[in-house]
């Protein structure tokens, strides 16, 4: 304790098939702060714009997040994304994107920050994640995301950013475009010998998988009738998961992971349910709890008889 | 018991990046049978030409199961598929498809194999699939697979198929398509509305899914470094999952069902690991009881402290 997040603040316009909102708050730091809230105490680090306010600012705070390396940029605009999904809720569809003061960004984490013990470096210019990497010699536990376009336009230093953590969390795809590798097993393990103990494939509605050295572990998604808005469900889903280690104040051993693969598919979840941060800023702890446990129900089978 | 399968018996001519075969035996009825006769007695009923041997014969009678329904058709030539796959090994491209004697198909079972207590209508047309289960009368448990074609040109008789089946076992997609409901979660509660008290999500490598009133489960598919030839997976998967259930002797029931999905799961990871049959006809019940359990050790996570 405690956990640092260095991402994008974002403003988010989003259309699906069951609505739209106009300049949600979003961006990877919010949604894994958020979700990461309900463990343990975060430290949240991006550029902002003046366009944002004390409410925005306050979403966090009345979540526990400490906002002080949120900085705010003079006579700048805040990273503003516009997008739609249609009814394949899978597929993100982008219609603007304005990086404003996110373009220039370059992380100043106060002393706070860098002490802490874990670190998630969400999906930047890999430069940046090695940049903070560095100023954070405490960490004991640092994950990263990335994205298709720093494979494609950062590879040598992405592969350096990996070689530096303890684990990655992305989608599947990126784990076989990085690798070069189709078959994900394999994949897995070519990511775990750039230095990596852990690999978490992001698959979307079908869930998520963990590979280990020597372990493999996967959770399904949590089935869900009404699914309104997927943004941010990837860095929920991260907040989840290093947001439960995180609050055990130990080094996570292969059960604890896969307890915060369970914690991670379900903030993923809750945070689908609704637009933006809307139902994630009004969980519990107990909603969460009792959505692990219905999970464990829907992935249990029998022993054979006598094992 | 016995279990009986209507499907096509097929020469498969498969390549992919890990080699290629020509003229394999192959077939939704074929992988069913082989997946299914680890753990009862399977009839297989579906039409041959004169190209089909004894050789072919004897792959099936040698795992026990019953030809007596293989219909020789004189004259005619054996339904034949060419296709290849990728590097994605998700998706098939078919180069050739003969159906041959499959064209003309009329299924004629024998008194031992309309008295099945268990049947499985694989994708064939949906006629003939309800033509099977209206001669099927002592089945008290039936399951059906489709696909997009006939969802396209035989949507009403397909629907009546449904309607008379305890069990649907079909691609997510197709799901989808069917009702026309994005969402899996609504979908396959609408196909459950259309009579079936369970439905089957089969989500290629990512695994399966089960839905039945009020009760959801999922399996990732198990991880393999090797994937070879995926042809087959999906029959293979019915194939473990009825058998185990025909194996029972007694109606399934929820837990019964999930440990279906697991044998399933097992028989199509089995299945995929080599070219057409021949890993199939290699394996033994102790290989496939050891593969269950480490399936169940892959999705096992932690209780709650105290729940």
């Amino acid at each position: 304790m405690p956990l640092t997040v260095v991402g994008s603040i974002a403003f988010d316009s989003v259309r699906t098939p069951f609505g739209e909102r106009e300049r949600m708050l979003g961006g990877s730091a919010v949604h894994f702060s958020l979700a990461a809230s309900f463990f343990t105490e975060v430290r949240v680090v991006g550029p902002v714009g003046e366009d944002f306010g004390s409410e925005q600012i306050a979403v966090l705070s009345e979540q526990g997040v400490n906002t002080d390396d949120v900085e705010r940029v003079p006579g700048g605009e805040t990273f503003f994304w516009r997008g739609h999904y249609d009814f394949d809720l899978n597929t993100a569809h982008t219609d603007d994107t304005q990086l404003n003061v996110f373009g220039d960004f370059r992380p100043k984490l106060s002393a706070g920050s860098r002490e802490a013990e874990m670190l998630f470096l969400a999906n930047i210019q890999p430069d940046l994640q090695r940049e903070v990497r560095a100023q954070c010699t405490g960490a004991r536990f640092t994950a990263l995301d990335s994205m298709n376009l720093w494979i494609e336009t950062a590879r040598e230093s992405l592969l350096a950013a990996i070689a530096d953590v303890e684990c990655v969390i992305v989608n599947d795809a990126e784990i076989r475009q990085l690798t070069e590798e189709p078959n994900l097993a394999r994949a897995a393990r070519a990511v775990m010998e750039m230095g990596p103990r852990a690999v978490v494939a992001k698959q979307g509605e079908y869930g998520a998988a963990l590979f280990t050295e020597g372990a493999f572990f996967a959770l399904p998604g949590f089935p869900l009738e009404d699914v309104r808005d997927p943004t941010g469900a990837g860095d929920s889903f991260a907040g989840g998961f290093l947001g439960y280690l995180d609050g055990l104040g130990s080094a996570p051993d292969d059960a604890a992971l896969r307890r915060a693969m369970g914690y991670g598919t379900v903030l993923a979840s809750f945070n689908v349910e609704e637009f933006g941060t809307e139902r994630v800023v009004r969980l519990d702890r107990g909603e969460i709890d009792s959505r692990y446990e219905a999970l464990r129900a829907m992935t249990r089978f029998d022993a054979l008889p006598g094992s």
